[in-house]
């Protein structure tokens, strides 16, 4: 392991967060709560003293960086953003309990949106600016900022990207890694600019519209209300919402595709279709579902649209509680839980690509009991995929499941709530989604320090997708050499 | 397809099936119950005439099976089988609707032992006889069975034994099929008349001893009771019963190299190992988590060691319910009924060698992140995997987990019961253990008839391990030649 070389892009990660904190101490100063800018300023000092050090003295003699760093450095990377992070709930007294915080930030980074808070009023904009400002920092990763930042850092950084960026294969757009994360930062800036002033012309107050674009960008679900976005009433916020919710789960390549004119390529995508079919599909089931409910139609519509993109793109906004509704409509989120959006998106889950291609391989076992000898290729995007990589998928969706199924054993420990709560809590955390069912519909503050410890694991491992986060419990990785 | 050849086995099947009524029919006239004993008499009769001919006048001009052949044959037996194993219940007046009845049949069959009875008071001794006998059946497989009478029968019959032989490969225990099918049977009656003898001594009724012995032996969980086990209040009995669902869950491979005396084999079984080391942890920590509702160790092991062993059996007896357990030892429950016994047992779930692949598939997963180029081999028994064999075992695991969410989204349709105890039904019935948790816990007499059916669907799927009857969906095989 090449120490030094890790410990040097670890610093410049403390160094990048002490920088994302300084937009949030502004809105703190302007909104004129001490507490709160001094809470922020404070832990971006915190973050600057440890952080400058380690960048500076710390001189690797090798460059290079093999798979191994690659995957400790991200691993290690978003552990200490959101250990930092979770600095300024603490400092300004909004979230006292220091595990309670890093679950929060944790959630926050992860792009989960699973909250402790429990009451909304009087918060300090500050650091609920930097809480919706983490899934943003989340949402498209930290090392891919870093990137876009210093190209020339390191010598090789394919295994970084490859171990944060979401989804099978890697997100290379253009030829060099550094020009990638540019673009893909550039189309990301623009999306949340342009949700931020659709809020504002739809009627939300300035400070609201920044927080739900950036908690929309990441994919996140945190809001500056315990009813989320149901606290507007407003259509036209909904469907706003609604389609930017859609729109981040779709793959960003894409967009730099329809950048360049190439809109070939956006119709030809098979990934794209699977994600809308999904999303059409659960729309119209679940507006039969809950619309006897709401009397009408329209009303069932507005509510299953919002609410299924919101699950699908694992955002976790709400405008209404799922859990009165029907258990049809309840079953099919659960499934809808397990999916997520496209590879390459800010979403979490296990992505459309793997749900599809496991389809496709199930189906291919099926054909193959009757036609034993019958060479059959599973194609996608009209391309044959080889066999090396869905072996690696299905495998990933055994680790998926297993994680579910260990993680709801360990919370279950705590003997608090019942089955379908913790069942419903260690997926939602796994797939990055936040609202869950039963005793933990709202927030997740019932939990104690043990379960909310567990579920922290849960959500870096869902956002990570499992290998660089399990990594690290791997004994072989911290030997020398 | 040579439907001539499938034609003709069907037929035999069904002559077995009327022969496998005449020991309950022979209970019935002693019980002198007229109502019981004429509905098996029936029975037996509409299944002889029908099956008969076919048997006779069916004449298949190639003999030779092929995997299309085997796998149909095992699916349409199992239907055939379970759909005219409903009759006894239907023409007895103990369940009149048939859909039910034929969830009860689908439930003996598969060894699941989910029952739609809530009375157990003044019911037919004969037609409760054969209910348990289709557990027997079932639990060995009627294709073995008819292996082991008519070893001739078929030119190749390897494809029918795999597709109805629980696990990953084919239990051949001799070179010739038709004698290990012999074997096999021999081994499952005399560990079935020893179970029978030691709980007469115990205290057991001949009558209950015989429903019970034959209700352990497929890991079934049918009883006459509504407590089950509980309803004896035996701890001789409790613990001859806990005995025997362990042995059952035991490849019986291993019992045959027991009798040669080659006990190195069993020594070096790594599948044992796994299936006992799971069962011992599990008993442990359950005990940990129940002994202070029961105030004693004792007690607590009592309960523990017979519930951990009914569910990883899936044989689904009880002494007490689980429900009423704390949440912890619930959440261990739900993990444990994925999980199921060795391979070549009469039990259900995934299998225990699958699950031990899965995790060092997983774990190799892992290493690969940081050792991309090194080539590893998952060993099992001392032997090197195939890697063919290995996806196939990811893929078994993403239908069962996909079949389960798909089904309890269908039976979460009926909008009857919640999403905890749609999943749990839809678990227990695909991994062929019985109960399960909430509204459904003692019976499923609750759900409406669709999702008795989409139940019954799950019960056949798990049972047949999938694929042949997910064969029976696809057009291709319907197609002439």
């Amino acid at each position: 392991m090449n120490r030094r070389l890790v410990i040097k892009v670890l610093g410049a990660i403390m160094l990048i967060e002490a920088l994302a904190m300084i937009p949030a101490l502004i809105i703190g100063v302007v909104h004129r709560d001490p507490n709160d800018a001094v809470s922020l300023l404070f832990s971006a000092l915190i973050l600057a003293v440890i952080g400058l050090p380690l960048w500076l003295l710390s001189k690797p003699q090798d460059k290079n960086m093999r798979a191994k760093e690659g995957f400790v450095i991200v691993a290690l990377a978003w552990l200490l953003l959101s250990a930092f992070g979770a600095l300024p709930f603490v400092l300004s007294g909004m979230i006292p309990n220091y595990i309670d915080a890093l679950f929060e930030s944790v959630s926050g980074f992860t792009t989960t949106g699973a909250t402790v808070v429990v009451h909304f009023d009087n918060l300090p904009h500050g650091v609920m600016f930097w809480r919706a400002f983490t899934h943003w920092i989340g949402g498209m990763g930290v090392l891919v900022f870093m990137l876009a930042l210093l190209p020339q850092m390191t010598g090789r950084t394919s295994h970084l990207v490859r171990a944060e960026s979401p989804g099978p294969s890697m997100s290379k757009i253009v030829p060099k890694m550094g020009d990638s994360a540019k673009i893909l930062y550039l189309i990301y800036t623009a999306l949340t600019m342009l949700e931020f002033i659709s809020l504002i012309i739809a009627g939300m107050s300035v400070y609201d519209a920044a927080i739900h674009s950036l908690s929309t960008a990441g994919t996140g679900g945190f809001s500056t209300y315990g009813e989320s976005i149901g606290a507007f009433h407003s259509v036209a916020i909904e469907i706003i919402v609604t389609v930017f919710m859609i729109l981040y789960g779709v793959n960003f390549a894409l967009y730099y595709h329809v950048l360049i004119g190439d809109l070939r390529t956006v119709r030809k995508s098979e990934e794209l279709k699977w994600y809308l079919g999904i999303y059409v599909f659960s729309v119209i089931a679940i507006t039969i579902f809950i619309t006897p409910m709401y009397g009408s139609v329209a009303t069932g519509l507005r509510y299953s649209s919002f609410e299924v993109a919101s699950i699908v793109s694992t955002t976790g906004f709400g405008v209404v509680d799922f859990n009165t509704w029907p258990q049809a409509a309840k079953g099919l989120i659960i499934v809808l839980m397990f999916l997520g959006s496209c590879a390459g998106s800010t979403a979490g889950g296990m992505k459309t690509i793997r749900i599809a291609l496991l389809c496709k391989l199930g189906l291919r076992e099926v054909r193959r009991t009757f036609q034993p000898r019958k060479v059959q290729v599973v194609r996608f995007e009209g391309k044959g995929v080889e066999e090396a990589q869905l072996s690696q998928i299905s495998i990933f969706f055994f680790v998926y499941v297993a994680l579910i199924l260990i993680g709801m054993f360990l919370i279950s420990l705590e003997n608090k709530f019942d089955v379908q709560s913790n069942f419903s809590a260690a997926l939602t955390c796994v797939s990055n989604v936040g609202p869950a069912f039963g005793a933990i519909a709202s927030d997740f503050a019932g939990y104690g320090p043990f379960a909310k410890c567990v579920l922290s694991i849960l959500m870096l491992a869902g956002r990570l997708e499992m290998f660089p986060i399990l990594v690290l419990f791997h004994p072989a990785i911290w030997r020398k050499g």
